[in-house]
């Protein structure tokens, strides 16, 4: 087998101050994301990239672009070209399946996703891993599955265009052209190969290992012969959380030497913890995040109790240093979710400058924040048995582009 | 994860003069087969067992069975105890299809597989491992997809039951209940005592690390809902050559953790090659066996050309020594063949004792396997592609068990 540039460019040494990877997200300060761009060998998200966008779509950029919430990509500028010249484009994006509640964290692929959606006008489909938190977690086949259901509500609240999106989970779906794909990218990556990328150790059972095929290959049209069936060469883009560059790294490594395009990347930084910003949410941490199953009542002490203040210990010395807003969990959190530049802008200035109190920014969170998922509950509650059966079936979507 | 006491008592450290695995079977001289019994922890296939089995079925032991051709197992006699209580099982063989022109040794396992489905009236699932030979062989999807349809029609040419038989090959098949299985199984090997089982290595593709739980997972009736919905406690037995033994300790060591029962095994030799009896007879080598498409001409020149012969050098020599039955191609392949009792014992003993000439027992052979290609090719012609389909449709067999 050639030997695979990309892949071994990237075989990553962890560096033992930064851990991101698909399964562990941990810092001991705040996460350096220049550094991991420069170790994933991706590239920055700019200024002019963001204008372009705004220029071939005629709307504002979302929040998420203006706030570099979507910070790193890999050949974004190539679907750009391609779509300038009328070409369309897929996009791929998932979940692993782990928990009933989803927290807000969750919820930002794919609220940036349904932005992608709307202004491109492109279809989309999404996986839903059960299988990989199947072989990762201590759950059962039946529970990772009914978790994949129940998460695919949560997806489908978000307000994607059922015209075009198929979402699929991998116990359902695997098979057919879909596996047919699985295996021919298996023939590419060596184990080796697959322990410099992913890190998996002999004690690991070999279902670790068989899995980053299943999440490669929706990268590539022919995995669904009912949408794609003739657009092989059809480009796909993948929104996602920068800790899942390893598999897609794999993926445009062995995408050439099947014939198929690389898929592109546009990816995101980790929405922090409330206690501070060195890694992801956790969800076995029920006070490190504000679910979408939170009460008005529940976002209010968790943001007044646990999101860690950039303020000062006391008043006076708060109103003549002013907030650190570096460290501000509350600015950082109103960054992802306050859509008006211009208020956000003065908070910042105020707080930054000690005018504004730390419960005065915390009172404004609490309020965008419940705000976001009161939209999401009734949004959800909204969501039928029915819906989901349809989202999920596997079904041509002949005004995908339209 | 628990010690797998059966894995690991037989963690191959594979002896230098004789290799016996999944793809690779060679040995100095012959294959010593009590040692291989001894190494893989596999029991004989005694007399007793063998009388039991004819009181059971009321019907003389396949010549399979009375020349030992099938002489090792795991469980037989379990399955025996079932049966004999009013429980029927389910069988279960494969192939993987890496050439178009299968050799005799390819017929034995179906020979004797159609035998046991007639005498005890039970199911039968066949695998074609289509992916298996991608993953091992420089063969596409498509040929190996293609030769699994090409070999199915020599496996249906052996005159299995439709009524009570289901062909699959994996790149149709694998999805669903059969992927489920596939990840139970996979969560409980670790790529260690993958290592040790299989002898993989870190410059493998991880498509090979993948593949041990496919061909697995038919050993449990929950692989196929439209056959087995609601029988879960179906035993399985699987006929099969000694080489696949690896597959199966695995499959064993994993089956109670997962709630199912062991398969049980029955096993046989190789059919030798015609140059002598190292090894299985070779694909890539056309003068190593005799092909179901040979012609009589064909069968007559490999045999009286290459078949090893155990006969001495001058006829006065073979006048006063006899033979060496012990090494003699003509002798086994008899064995396996000529299904008269009294008349192989006949030409043993007088071609070891030297009244018989080689060029006699070579003429005698060529009738009983032009007899036998003869058989097998008329069958095979009147295959019809809608019989290929008919046996591959996923879909009930109501009279399974009559």
């Amino acid at each position: 087998m050639a030997a695979t540039t990309e892949v071994e460019k990237n075989n990553l040494e962890e560096e033992a101050e930064q851990v991101v990877n698909p399964w562990e997200v941990s810092s001991k300060g705040k996460i350096d994301y220049d550094k991991l761009i420069d170790r994933f060998g991706c590239q920055k998200l700019d200024d002019a990239l963001i204008s372009r966008i705004e220029r071939l779509t005629s709307r504002t950029p979302h929040v998420f672009l203006r706030r570099r919430v979507f910070f790193a990509h890999r050949d974004f500028a190539e679907i750009l070209d391609a779509y300038e010249r009328g070409d369309k484009f897929y996009l791929y994006t998932g979940r692993g399946p782990s928990s009933e509640a989803l927290h807000l964290g969750h919820l930002i692929p794919f609220m940036f996703t349904k932005y992608l959606q709307d202004v491109f006008k492109v279809p989309l489909v999404i996986q839903l891993t059960d299988d990989e938190k199947f072989f990762w977690k201590n759950l059962t086949v039946e529970e990772c599955r009914r978790l994949a259901r129940e998460n695919a509500k949560d997806i489908i609240a978000c307000g994607f265009d059922i015209s075009k999106t198929f979402i699929f989970s991998d116990f359902n779906y695997v098979g057919g052209s879909f596996y047919k794909n699985m295996c021919e990218v298996a023939t590419r990556v060596t184990y080796n190969q697959a322990v410099g990328i992913f890190g998996f150790a002999g004690e690991d059972h070999i279902g670790k290992v068989s899995f980053p095929p299943v999440q490669a290959v929706p990268s590539f049209p022919s995995s669904f012969p009912h949408l794609f069936s003739g657009k092989e060469n059809l480009r796909c883009l993948i929104p996602c959380a920068i800790d899942q560059d390893p598999y897609f790294r794999m993926t445009r490594d062995v995408a050439p030497r099947m014939g198929f395009n690389k898929p592109a990347l546009i990816e995101s930084i980790f929405f922090p913890a409330l206690q501070g910003e060195t890694g992801k949410m956790s969800a076995s941490d029920p006070n490190s995040a504000i679910y979408v199953t939170d009460s008005a009542k529940d976002i209010k002490n968790k943001v007044n109790k646990h999101a860690f203040s950039g303020g000062q210990d006391s008043i006076e010395k708060h109103r003549q240093l002013g907030a650190n807003l570096e460290v501000d969990i509350p600015i950082k959190y109103l960054s992802f979710f306050l859509e008006d530049d211009a208020e956000l802008e003065h908070i910042k200035k105020e707080y930054g400058e000690g005018r504004m109190l730390t419960g005065e920014v915390k009172q404004r969170l609490v309020q965008v924040l419940t705000e976001v998922v009161e939209r999401h509950r009734r949004a959800r509650a909204s969501v039928t048995e029915e819906m989901v059966d349809a989202f999920m079936a596997v079904r041509p979507l002949p005004h995908m582009f339209d």
